[in-house]
């Protein structure tokens, strides 16, 4: 605390991510990256634009990223906006799209970052129940209110809304800004993109952290009718003007282009999530249906927050909340084989 | 516009930055780039980076980076606040630092963000005029304010104040935050980091753009003693948990390093900024006292604009103001030898 300090960053109650160790030789399913690699031609991409060049300012409008953005989801390049990972663009959004008078409507159990951007840019919200499957119900989300966000699949349930129920949910809130942030959807949903051009009120949000195995590049980006992509790109040019920098811009255009990479490396993710699944059941975990890179599983005789501390003690990372209602839970990520054998041997032991 | 707009998104002025053209064969003396290419370490360390561990997320704390910085600036690390580019840092610092009841103290003619930042989180600012001769004075900045904010050199004037008058605004000002904005200080002034230890009340902020020709990198850092930095951090922590990718950080490490590349190119700028102003001082322009890597000059019998707009048809730009005071002077960057050669002759012919 300081003196210095305005009232609001006094009153902010901070985002905690994921820990990110610096010691090796640990198996780490705890923050939802992809254990592939990028795309070779990514890489190549990065190094090609590894030069002279970087004394140059980037484009600020990163027009050949939204291009490609733009293609990929045959939308136009005005209805595409990028920032510096999708966490940049969910703060924008609340920002620019979701601070009315009446409050937000968010899932009481979701990405815990959204009460932060709240608080950030005084935007009220009202938590709203998930049912008693961890499910969103687009019927709780009717009635006036400032705005609707929620992740596709919920995090960190990893629950899927099928499109259907995505576009009932806009049907229900013809007036307010339907935020779906996708950051999992390609294991194993339908993004709701197709549906932009059809709806005025929707903002689909995805990042090429997971899918596109990119986390340490920060790339993420907003697909909306142009009139939303405006208004965040008037908070972007107030903010900073040059979020993304050169290479990420290389590397996330060469990403968007490798189709073939991108399938193999996300089919063998959920080739992966339902071997992993498979063998959390055969313990006796019960796991929710996921269509993210990781599960969310209890055991009905084990404590969540005893496994997760049991796992750690050898060196196996995943991610507990210490939050009603999932408390007994663990967010596991999605690794390679044998980091998910290593899981499950360590929590036969411990379940034993 | 659109209904969907927050009244803030609607109410802004977003920040123009200067043009970066796609056309090739441009003499681009428009927004202070370093004519030199980043370090060959540099290049090198982001090479080095550019594997499979992109799949991974960065340091969140880019303790890495931290640790370089301070102590390239004999400070702690707890010291130093990092983020993606100056602006960014500068957006936080209005957030966490500069929003209090009382408006804040900025220079009439400064860097064009500072009010937009006002706009984008509501805090109230009184200009503060230069003298005739487009100087800061600190004496003007005494009295009760929200905090000061002020580039050293001043952008676009490139005028220097001297490190005594710095501590000079900062004594007068015990009771707020005074930011010093060094974007240019290393092509001629004396950085107030050697300040920090004394002064609870001082942020620092730097930027690798300019002196680490690293413009496309977007790195940018602050330096204050812990209290101030902290509260940057909880922003950052309410905003972005990741703003720098894994190649900016290895890329800022190695440039921080390299202290011996740095000074080479330093003082081939500075060097070329002497003789660029003699050039300009032959043709008739009036140049002022410049310790950044552009200058500030005007032509006793020529118009800003149409000296812009002639060089512009020859394929030079520079920046150029429609601003009272100073829409009469050209802002040119200091460029390699021949791009200020080729600029003095078409200003020659366009003089003449």
């Amino acid at each position: 605390m300081s003196r210095f300090w305005s009232d609001l960053v006094a009153a902010l109650t901070p985002y905690t991510p994921g820990e990110q160790p610096r010691v090796e030789q640990l198996v780490k399913l705890n923050t939802n990256e992809n254990p592939y690699p990028p795309s070779p031609a990514v890489l190549a991409a990065i190094r090609a634009d590894t030069g002279d060049g970087l004394r140059l300012y980037p484009d600020p409008e990163a027009g050949a990223l939204k291009t490609a953005i733009a293609q990929r989801y045959a939308l136009d390049a005005a209805q595409v906006f990028v920032g510096n990972g999708s966490d940049e663009v969910l703060a924008h959004t609340f920002c620019a799209l979701l601070k009315h008078a009446r409050p937000i409507l968010f899932p009481d159990v979701t990405y815990s970052f959204y009460p932060t951007y709240c608080g950030l840019y005084g935007v009220d919200y009202r938590p709203v129940p998930l049912d008693a499957a961890l499910r969103i119900d687009p019927e709780d989300y009717a009635g006036e209110n400032g705005g609707v966000i929620f992740p596709n699949p919920n995090a960190p349930t990893g629950r899927l809304l099928p499109l259907e129920a995505v576009r009932r949910m806009l049907d229900l809130n013809p007036d307010s800004v339907v935020v779906v942030d996708e950051a999992y959807i390609d294991f194993g949903g339908e993004s709701a993109a197709a549906l932009v051009p059809e709806y005025p009120n929707l903002l689909v949000i995805q990042t090429l952290s997971k899918s596109r195995s990119l986390a340490g590049l920060r790339v993420g980006f907003a697909l909306g009718q142009a009139p939303l992509i405006e208004g965040l790109e008037r908070v972007k040019n107030s903010f900073n003007s040059y979020p993304l920098g050169r290479l990420a811009i290389a590397g996330a255009v060469a990403a968007m282009a490798d189709e073939a990479y991108f399938e193999r490396t996300r089919q063998a993710v959920i080739a992966g999530r339902e071997r992993l699944t498979t063998g959390l059941e055969s313990l006796g975990f019960e796991v929710l249906p996921s269509a993210a890179n990781f599960v969310f599983a209890r055991h009905p005789a084990h404590r969540g927050e005893s496994l997760a501390a049991g796992l750690r003690a050898q060196r196996v990372l995943v991610r507990h909340f210490r939050q009603p209602r999932i408390e007994d839970y663990l967010r596991i990520t999605v690794g390679t084989d044998a980091q998910c054998e290593r899981l499950l041997e360590v929590l036969e032991a411990l379940c034993a």
